[in-house]
């Protein structure tokens, strides 16, 4: 299953969710919305449903939505007017073989009635809870955090189920936004510091709940509004009920949603993710200047930001590397030797075009430094005369513990390096990121970053965590210093 | 199996060959030269290899080269100095219900040995060359026009290989360029016209064909020269030997495969695809300026088209309609109709972006002009204020017998419609198609189209068919009256 | 997936458990025990292993054994020297479409370590039980009603897993042989009736459970004993430990398993399956004879009866009629109706043999008849002079609740027909089932059948059952009226 | 892909043909003639069919019948009111690797249009033939002996295909029945010696011609007559035509498909087949009697001969050896060795049947001999007193060169040992084979076999081939030396 060109050295967002309500075949809404969500978590994906008939009705499948979801045999036992569904990469459960069973949405027979639930986001104080729940009995199914909602629940003394999951979501801590369902009902809820993102929709005669407002697009949806950090919304055909059952806190929005994770035709915080990420790349223009014959995108996300920097800057677009549509990884390599191989696989670089050219390679992230390394090798192979890079966010030196997979803090090339340590390492001309004040600017934030009360979540970037990570804590991780 | 986003409505490239000899595991470098070509045959792949020991070896599959031709158990089976591969979209061989028989390469033994052979382009003469054929006593193995070829072969009384090939190409018309290979050589051949591409390398000790140089760069070979029109290479571990079996004539290669087969990576006639798509825009900027707030592309062939229209307009290029990486086609349509459901599954609009603005949508052909349609739509949904079509090729008119799949004349929007009605056909505010002129401009011809002898086959364009369509004459196809 | 010839009109035995401790790759002695014991579930299978330093694994298929549980691929991930495993037709859980959640062994992480679970039986307050834990807020992955076990164990206040299991078992009515194991304990246990079958065998270094002594061929086990009605066997390195603990009662084994449900080569209560029905052969040819020319076994389950039959009888034994060996059962019947379709996908007569002969067909039971009417058909449309049916079996009247899947008891020709109605039915000539003394005398006892106290269960052909199928009570069962 | 559960050990009949014309929907009587065929040939099975407004339809598959031609989706694909098609073993062709391409039936198009044909049989003068068309220029598309005959067909001078096929079969030496279709007909033709069987069948209101009568019982269809050796019967919807194109000889046909190819519920010769092989038990326990306690086949094909053995003798017929029914042949064998367990995947001895008796095993055939003793050692293993083998077919001695899978001669048990050699190396009590006088008296040739003019070809008894093997003996087979 190819992936997103560079996987290996991205970031990750983990999962991504979405949810209607009041439309004939439900989950064929959730389909389109899953496949819109795909970037999100390509490894696997699950739909829940229900009909007063015929009950609960699940499918959960690894490979991409579009392989899984999309045959009438499939879609025929998945009917009703209400479904969720989730798509995931890996997550804290078992990594590597991965077990269909860690595929959400969760499912729980309870005595009022069944209740399935979906998660982007990750809880930081699962281990503890788990222990906690086994101890009095409960059976896990998975080795997902997010199963960890669903026993809660279960022993929750409520007796309708959103009082239940109110219950359940304030023994957790970390970041969540969950979509929910129950036979009758629709349910979103983020965690109160909104870390993850979930927005509202109005399709037809029903709602639709979703990670990002693409997927509201493909099927036609109509964006309504974000839901609020700390909101539980409660959908049904009555509409829509909203509850805000936690202590209310400052928001802190993940700010690498802006940067890689969403996609750029989305909307956040009112405003277009590609214009933020076009505006990224003027920031950088402007913090970090170079003279050059052309500016370059690393396909595909580093396009946005590589338009920008050439408005900018009045250096010529071009597309000096172009990728391969066709994307493999498991070509067999020939006996002699074919040097990196592997990124030519997704990618060839424009040589009559970079021969002889000073190049600025405009990027979204350097996390282990691998790729750009064998980026920067096949720039210079096909002749170009000076490599320079330009990365749209700041060093990434922090791993993220509310859903991102990411490696672990001592592989991340900016966790022990400076930044001219790595412009050695990567061996290029000149290597510049974009500034966390020059980040937040783009990102609308006029005044930059508020050091005391920061406006986003940017733990990978500067180590400060806003929900301490108490699972890893317990684990050996150490968190940064004061100073 | 997803393919380009308007597959439906696009000239399909119809074959990719390529072939190598003198290296170890030779078919390893045919699978990662057919990746590299995929764009130009996504249904199907087969490859040929010959070892002293194992003698010849074959595989034929349906679907992409990445998932057929990767694994350690089907490569094992294919060992040897010397391969040839063949990736094809449907050909003229059996239409939908395509036969894994009709997978290239054909293969035929002789009495001095067998013999491979792997073909793009379409021979204009092969419903009479068969009939001929089977009155002989031939027996033919598939639908397909290529297997003509072989089969003359094996009736030729030449006593090597080589010859016979010769023999046989003399009876054939139409465009070919075919790569063969017997238990010793690697053969390569143009036709006279040099309609279809080939190209000539080196790697390592050994040497490779290919219809394209983006597949040398990812097996790391040089790019050497094009094999000329009317040229026959014979490789050997000697070293390649070259022969002009047919009479000269002006060479007219496919101007389409600048503007569109081709891939912008790939180097044709000593000019970079990329840069001469570009240069098109530029020229459309020319002949055909509007007011507008942003350029935008029609992804992803109008990319660089629209660079170049922006480059030399000053109008600033952006992203106005986002291509989803995990297309699919198949989904089912929710109840409630969704409108243009097939395009949303593979292109969003940048709503955001978009809103308000005059948009110029630069993209490189109108075939049926369907989605064309749609994508106005979806541009005007999300609130443009105004939508101008640029188009980087000529009115495509005629249908191409050269190994291109074309629709039948009449279902060509410009066939029967002038630009005029098919502005307003599409309800656009304008629309405009690049000249010919403008087209040889761009390609390097500064003086433009000569009439009376043109540099290129421009049939698509120009109703002009350097080789006489025979059979489909003989179906009733009518030529354009001479004037 | 073919099954039995005429699956739809036997009687089915719903699973078989096996399990080894003490040997390298346990799974694969599993996988060769299951594959033995295939016959009493075909539809899916599963195992679960452990090893210290892999923790457990598990896999769960539909299909056989022998399709899923073979390559090395497969096998690699359920490496360990502790493993057990069932086969199961479709259970007591979601028919039709069963899920593969319900496919067994089940298991549960508990807080002193994992347990796995494989159930031979049916629990008659399953429903009861169920209700009771999802109040208490467990939740069930599993329609199964093996699952309650699992659950009560997690909720047992007992420090170690066999003790957990004592008490989860006490709660539980109805038939189990249980196979389970832990981290370094394979455990059996039988119901106080013994109503499904158990075996204790030794493999080199280690010890296994089997539901028949045919699965302990299969691996080169000797057969050490029957596990005893009521008995748990705990075992470990340290050897066998054996307890007792439910209160004590007359064992009531399941006279079915020696007509029909275990396989021909093994040994039940001292004596040879095959042997057994061969008496009960013996035993009709005395109660019920007639005169004919050849006796004639319906395969495969009718022939030891019929050599029985024969022998006793003195009526020569021929194959009159003849099993496909390629069964299937999804033909497309060509638009000519051929008569008796499905059966002559499975059977043919030998009609050569046949013509004008009287011919006594054996078969073992009569649960539709469906089957009994296509066979006599076939029989005289190959121009028999008579047919007479000796069954093997007492008539079916009453369903099974312990583990065995039956019609309804409406559908069972036996419970609204008399033994000459059912002969007019089936339109044979004479229709004789063995009585359930003769039965009784065959399997051994020598008195036949102590009606106060009966020495086997007996209730699909006596409607005495020893245990309430309180579940099915409340469902609306009726049993049968006191006299 | 289990198969019998001797496979390694047996003779194979490599092929089964099937054809029908004059009914709706001809594939499906086809794909339920090849069912009923399936022991002929498990490896592959194809269909070619015909419908004047479809034309030629064709499917080819590796794996059993019922996998392959079962499907809505395959069988519609496949209209009409005209088929043939084949089974196999891997024939010829290229062992091992198998292609796709060598699965019949083959197919031609001519210039008065297409032919399919499908062969039983093994033509012995193939290579020859081959080298001559390859000279002439036909291209093979497979290395299939079958194939020459299309060859020869399409470079015939005749005006209509069964002229042709006249044409092509004269040339061709060997044992064929072959079954053939045009636009128009169906074709069956048998070799002058009637090597191989072919039978005619009357189904509703069409034909079908058929390599045992088993399929038309299957069919429903009535067993008209066995077609002549040497006849060419062409069938149209003016119903059957017959000629006889060759030079008339004495029959010869295959004397082991009364042992073990055909089916027992078969016709052959007016003769039920398995009337035949208990007659041949029968015989057996006249010459070669002997002192035991029971009579047990090896399952299944040693069954009649068994039953036959115990009548004449006296002595109980049991079923000492149980066959499992999910054969299996891939498990991955526990670390510490399990003695044969190739075999006990297959078979089980009822040990509590064998112990401490005297067993006389009934076989049909010994081969290499290697299964004979696996088996000798399980029944030891089980405690029996005595093994005597009763073989029911002479010493198999020579291959088979008329369509018939067998072990180069130094394989073959009986070509390098006398009988006594044979007991000792097998080490059994006693070991007899039924003499081929015996074997022609229990075929029904009561004065036994004429040594002078043979009533059938046992050549692989007798070594007496009535066809000379002439490509065999080119490539260095010695015939037997004269006497």
């Amino acid at each position: 299953m190819p992936r997103h060109p560079w996987d290996d050295d991205k970031l990750h967002e983990e999962c991504g969710v979405f949810g209607v309500i009041g439309v004939t075949d439900a989950s064929n809404f959730v389909a389109l919305g899953l496949h819109a969500l795909q970037h999100r978590g390509q490894e696997a994906g699950g739909i829940v449903c229900h009909r007063p008939d015929h009950g609960f009705n699940s499918a959960r499948r690894f490979g991409y939505v579009r392989d899984n979801f999309t045959s009438q045999d499939v879609m025929e036992t998945l009917p009703g007017p209400l479904a969720i569904g989730h798509v995931r990469y890996s997550t804290t459960g078992s990594k590597g073989s991965t077990a269909i069973r860690d595929v959400q949405p969760f499912f729980g027979e309870f005595s009022m009635g069944g209740a399935a639930l979906a998660h982007n986001g990750n809880i930081t104080n699962a281990d503890a809870l788990r222990r906690e729940l086994i101890e009095r009995g409960s059976i896990f199914q998975s080795s997902s955090d997010s199963e960890c909602i669903i026993h809660l629940m279960a022993r929750s003394l409520q007796k309708d189920i959103p009082d239940r999951m109110e219950d359940a979501l304030r023994r957790v801590e970390g970041a969540f936004s969950v979509v929910a369902m129950t036979r009758t009902k629709l349910i979103g809820v983020r965690d109160p510091l909104g870390v993850r993102p979930l927005v509202l929709g109005k399709v037809a005669d029903g709602w639709c709940l979703s990670s990002e407002t693409c997927a509201l697009d493909i099927i036609g949806a109509e964006f309504v509004r974000e839901v609020e950090p700390g909101e539980m919304v409660v959908i049904t055909d009555q509409g829509v009920d909203s509850r805000f059952p936690f202590r209310r806190r400052n928001s802190r929005f993940c700010i690498f949603e802006h940067v890689y994770f969403s996609r750029p035709d989305s909307i956040i915080g009112g405003r277009s993710v590609y214009e933020t990420r076009r505006q990224i790349g003027v920031e950088l223009a402007r913090e970090a200047p170079v003279e050059a014959d052309l500016v370059c995108p690393v396909p595909d996300s580093g396009t946005p930001a590589a338009i920008g920097f050439s408005q900018e800057s009045g250096i010529p677009y071009a597309m000096g590397i172009i990728r391969n549509q066709y994307m493999g990884r498991t070509f067999i390599e020939p006996t002699e030797q074919i040097r990196n191989m592997g990124v030519r696989l997704k990618l060839n670089v424009n040589r009559a075009l970079i021969k002889g050219k000073r190049v600025i390679l405009v990027d979204d992230s350097v996390v282990r430094g691998t790729t750009s390394r064998k980026i920067k090798e096949m720039i210079l192979d096909a002749g170009a005369a000076e490599v320079h890079f330009r990365i749209a966010s700041p060093p990434t030196a922090w791993p993220c513990f509310y859903g991102v997979d990411t490696p672990q803090r001592e592989k991340l090339l900016a966790a022990t390096m400076s930044e001219e340590e790595m412009r050695e390492h990567l061996a290029v001309d000149s290597l510049k990121f974009i500034s966390l004040d020059g980040l937040y600017r783009a990102v609308g934030e006029a005044e930059g970053r508020k050091d005391d009360c920061p406006q986003f979540c940017d733990a990978c970037f500067s180590g400060e965590y806003p929900v301490e990570p108490s699972d890893m804590i317990e684990k050996g991780f150490e968190l940064k210093a004061a100073e």
